[in-house]
């Protein structure tokens, strides 16, 4: 019983992630949701109430998941190189993101407009992204006084390679001819991104021993 | 009486462009537009056809704007160093992308979307910026073997620099403190997307005589 929610649920997540993905949130109704997924409306307003509260869940759901992501590094800032922590990181992220790619893509659309529900994610992940990379980034710096590139700049800069690739697939696969699930592509992406990285840091650095961390 | 014409046509356009900006296009509707812009709605459907054709013109003079900058620099390819022209055309549209900030904002968020309208703009003129910077790419490879990065990689890592300030004004804002008109964050902004471009091209490089354009 319990499993049969559970999948009624996850089916309707999926079908409203492929929805979402493709039409957008608001080229997307209930009723498209309740009739690919078999289910319906009232099962969805029940679980979720409504188009918005799916689009939510969704988008919570990845945020989770990705700021577990942050706090794990995050913790070996006391006793690993700052600089290989935020490789790392951007590392896994980059894996996280391709293994989310529809909540990825979702997210991070839904965050150009200005909502109430954005501004309450803005105000409890995103900020706690940014005081995680800035915590790592300060510790690069701590270490080496050659990295002067402004922590904004580089923040803006490294979000913009996180998020590009699932910000447009209609136009990465009709002008670019690159497939979402392109995994030759996204391997030299990676590989890219971690090269602009050592560009930036690229510069003899020191073994941090200790760095404080203040909250 | 052309002059009154043309000055109600540019408040509607400016006032579109600040209402799709702030609450997008699904949350602007024909009433906000005429009320902002105090002109009736007949007046707006008689320049524009509705909403839809505001959109359109709004992106349409964005990237004739744009494609002119690119056009402009491609030629320069039978007697300019393809690195300098790199350069100084990614400086143009930076430029240019701050001055049309409104424009920016609501093209990049509509190619996050799958539309008719959307999948124009491809073959039109996103088609004819990916074969101009191809072009450009393929001339300073073609000059220098020591410059490895795939086109599709080293493009899609150019578009996320040049479209990301412009996606996301509220988190830039509220999450980063980093304005729109923020001249200071913008140049430094800028100085670190052609140091991007330094690294990625950074080897010796003999002046190109000639490269052979072919459409």
């Amino acid at each position: 019983m319990e499993q049969d929610k559970l999948a009624t649920k996850r089916k309707v997540i999926e079908t409203a992630l492929t929805l979402f993905k493709v039409n957008g949130y608001h080229g997307t109704s209930v009723r498209d949701i309740s009739k690919n997924a078999n289910v319906n409306i009232a099962t969805i307003s029940y679980y979720f109430k409504g188009k918005q509260g799916l689009l939510e869940h969704i988008i919570v759901e990845f945020l989770e998941g990705y700021v577990k992501i942050l706090d794990q590094h995050c913790l070996l800032l006391y006793d690993k190189n700052a600089k290989k922590i935020l490789k790392d990181l951007v590392e896994d992220v980059l894996n996280y993101y391709y293994i989310k790619k529809e909540s990825t893509s979702i997210f991070y659309r839904e965050l150009t407009l200005d909502s109430v529900f954005i501004r309450e994610i803005m105000i409890t992940y995103l900020t706690r992204e940014r005081y995680i990379f800035s915590q790592i980034y300060d510790a690069i710096r701590y270490s080496n006084s050659k990295v002067t590139m402004p922590f904004s700049v580089f923040f803006v800069q490294l979000k913009s390679f996180l998020s590009t690739p699932y910000l447009f697939p209609g136009y990465l696969n009709e002008v670019l001819y690159i497939q979402q699930n392109d995994l030759y592509f996204f391997e030299r992406y990676k590989e890219y991104v971690e090269k602009w990285i050592e560009s930036l840091l690229d510069t003899d650095e020191n073994i941090i021993s200790h760095v404080e961390l203040s909250s």
